[in-house]
């Protein structure tokens, strides 16, 4: 099952921009480490966009051996076309990846019939769970079409809130009870999302800090709020404010604290990601040091 | 040299949602023998997003030998992974198309120098001219983006424009002269965007009316505006706002045109695109009885 | 009651910008003339948003007294302050109008719960039926809010449909049945929309062509589809592609038509709108004459 | 001249609803005991798109009087209609105002044209300078309409930077060196922005701490930045998080503050905008009692 604490990894990217495999192990290990209960690849952080089906096969190979029985594997399987997304999700299954997550079609205008049906078909394979990608390329899931999925396969289980509306959560508890778990997958909404009764959460923000994201959802389950929001302020907040408010460098803020920080060994991106400009690299690096996550020394060169 | 009257055509498909080889090459035939100067196939009219990378080499075998010769050929290969678009662009060069259509990256917001460099590394694929798709997946490409394309690309010569915006047909051409062609690329408006200066037609309605839109180009061409307004009104318009006013259901207008005009066998659709309406087939067949396309016979069927 | 052909005009100013008054009683008697049976002003088409609140007060007297028994008015009152609209909307009932037109407020980002609010505020002032104008700004109107007004007030009775999706004529039917009428909104799916069930037209078509719609409308009630599409095709496809197709640009385009008709006296609009290009004028003369709106030596001025 | 740090304030209601003009004079003298250097009322922020004229007219009236000699003041004149917003722009000159804040035209889709007219008609208008507001209605203003509303108006001089774009402010400053002052205007993206090379502030975190923000201000002027950065981390990022991360609930955000540090009387918004969550209500209270903003005793009371 999947709760409490899941952290999204990037795909590390050698200085050619293939995947550097032990990177990437690396990456799991160190997330691991940090206590966190379950892993996503391939989301939009795994630029899942620009990989071919063959590097995301690879990839779902590494993970699900790497994390065997110490936490559980998410894997993102979505696609513009219903039948490609399918097949990877049978893939995945196969592999005992425990959940797949799901963005609506993104390319073209799509029907709300289309978007229940390109769920439902993907439930409907193997022997794994759907989590529906709320918000997920920028297409917000009715609650209506969750139902609707809902009658078609029994495997829709979790919805990742990227969504701005923390009261989804509770709209969401409303109209499903426990069959249908949210998780809190907005790094700038982690507080209102939790204390609105997300069971769990899916962030980036988790490969800098999953040991304190784990004390905050841990604090928020006690209903102990106010030591939650200053773990949030202290440690969170500054974190998801550099990386998360400008939607198409979050995923080189991750690869470049990530480099920084010694986990990964390149924070290459794959075009069309470009890289940051230095002034972002700057405040970001400011960021790690404040928060003690690379000394000054290493702040220094810059 | 793509110019004049060129058609998007669709990916036919079987029941089973295979595709259809017979049909496609009968498509083929069908378009050429309306007297088309060029095809364009995998656009989002070819449900490209829908297609395993295989499928499209396939596709890309059978038009490239049919057509050779006889029509230009310019196949798409938009992808929201530059390189994985670029790959596809290298195929198409190999086998001889003439030109490749891109949209701006698809998934996620992406930053006009990722823009930039999307267009460009496929643009120095090979030997095969670039045509930029304006509007695809919804986004607008700035004129400023196509001067910094071509200024990393000699390959940067055909705009198809579909943002609905006929002026820019002529600012284009005052910012580039002859050196990027644009294509009015938007079955509503055609007759706007001719009459601006397009040097010709990438769309979709021709593979209805291929012949009637080779004769207003012609006419307009020979600046006798009002007679191709007439063979316009009659003839493009009635089909144009059927096919063209619901985004996403133009594709299966022309599957079920083309099936019903006994072009293709089947009009089966990938999802996430789901079958039109019963009204919506009446409305179309209507259209098609009143343009002679199908016999009444056929259309009292429904 | 609100049913049948509505025409949606435009508020005619001349050349100084100022309302004239002589031109909008003409127009008003041009579209009764035509035989229609209703009429909406400070619609979108009546560039409402650019209108002072002393202008909209005095077209509706102007209005109001002109139709009296004649017609039905309907009167736009939309805007981004709730209370504002409601206020415009109290001054339509006192004047005795049929109903009030009103879409989503359009400034940021509105939540459900307050587009729920803003047009059951609207509904439940005076005594005048309430027009939700789905699709205006931009901006869909789920069948859940319309549900949730109608709790709220009574005097919700009808929906204006932009939107591209005709399905929602016969959505809306199965869940409200007679109590909520559907009115076509989109003067490029007059078609699909009427075959749906649509209860009337809301269209700015109706400008040029109010007899031909009322036409249209009483053979779909006949169920004589073959022939209203004849109609159509004949004489509301040329039309709505040149007018309809680029959004920005719908307003001239009935305004520059009904001058060159002799229906106003000017063909001024307000900014931020500005004038069609020469080409634009050309394209749409061209159609009228085709369309005998206007005789060929008018034309030929061009 | 406008620079430094400028707050945004909202407009103060009773329970009424009604302008609450003892609150608004208390929350100028606020802003200014904490050492801003400019006020901008009937921003987003002031809900100036509910507020009719003779009401935007007296708080124009009550700023200018208030503030006299001790800070700058703005005045947004946003409008839908370019001769409404001019004529609100040259009541603020008469005033006294410094300058007027603008969006681009909101309502339906606007060409480019039709925005460089807009803003070019409200920069000729008396004696005041133009601020344009990028993205403000969600609206990116090009860096080509900027230069083409410089050539036909010497008023043009900020622009308040929203669009998700640091390195927007240094585009700027190439393209007019200092003739246009770049100020940020995100308050989730402070940082990047100033080392961008921002001339000032306009945000409304500024409402609850703007003597920080003058400090954070300064210090990146020395090129402090480290220092810069950990008095943003501690004080900013934990503010701005909770109450810029759901576009719709800013507002009520900022009041709900404003009430509860006893500024204002009441936290009152118009529809539609609707009242916050209690759990968001608690979020919000929480992190002021962190920043000891408020006391624990009055955060107990949640």
């Amino acid at each position: 099952m999947i709760k409490g604490n899941q952290v999204i990894i990037p795909t590390p990217f050698n200085e050619q921009g293939e995947i550097d495999e032990r990177s990437l192990i690396n990456l799991l290990d160190h997330v691991m480490n940090l206590g966190t209960e379950g892993v996503i690849t391939l989301g939009t952080t795994g630029e899942f966009y620009a990989l071919t089906n063959a590097e995301k096969k690879r990839i779902i190979d590494i993970a699900s051996e790497r994390l065997k029985g110490r936490a559980s594997l998410t894997v993102g399987a979505s696609h513009s076309g219903t039948d490609i997304a399918a097949e990877l999700a049978a893939y995945a299954s196969e592999k005992g990846a425990d959940a797949v997550l799901v963005t609506p079609p993104y390319y073209g205008q799509v029907t709300t019939e289309g978007m229940i049906q390109h769920f439902a078909t993907i439930g409907l394979i193997g022997n794994i769970d759907l989590m529906i990608y709320d918000g997920g390329g920028g297409v917000e899931v009715p609650v209506g079409v969750i139902d609707q999925v809902r009658q078609l396969t029994t495997r829709m289980r979790y919805l990742k809130l990227t969504t701005p509306k923390p009261s989804k959560v509770r709209e969401i508890h409303e109209a499903f009870g426990g069959e249908v778990g949210v998780l809190a997958g907005e790094d700038l909404l982690i507080m209102p999302e939790l204390i609105e009764g997300a069971i769990g959460l899916t962030t980036a923000a988790g490969n800098l800090r999953a040991d304190v994201l784990t004390n905050i959802f841990q604090l928020v389950q006690e209903k102990r709020y106010q030591e939650a929001q200053v773990l949030h302020d202290r440690h969170i907040a500054p974190q998801a404010i550099v990386t998360g408010s400008i939607r198409n460098e979050f995923i080189q803020c991750f690869k470049f604290a990530l480099k920084e920080m010694g986990v990964i060994a390149c924070d290459k991106v794959r075009l069309p990601l470009t890289p940051l400009s230095e002034a972002r690299k700057q405040n970001l690096k400011q960021m790690l040091i404040n928060q003690q996550l690379i000394s000054a020394a290493e702040g220094s060169l810059v």
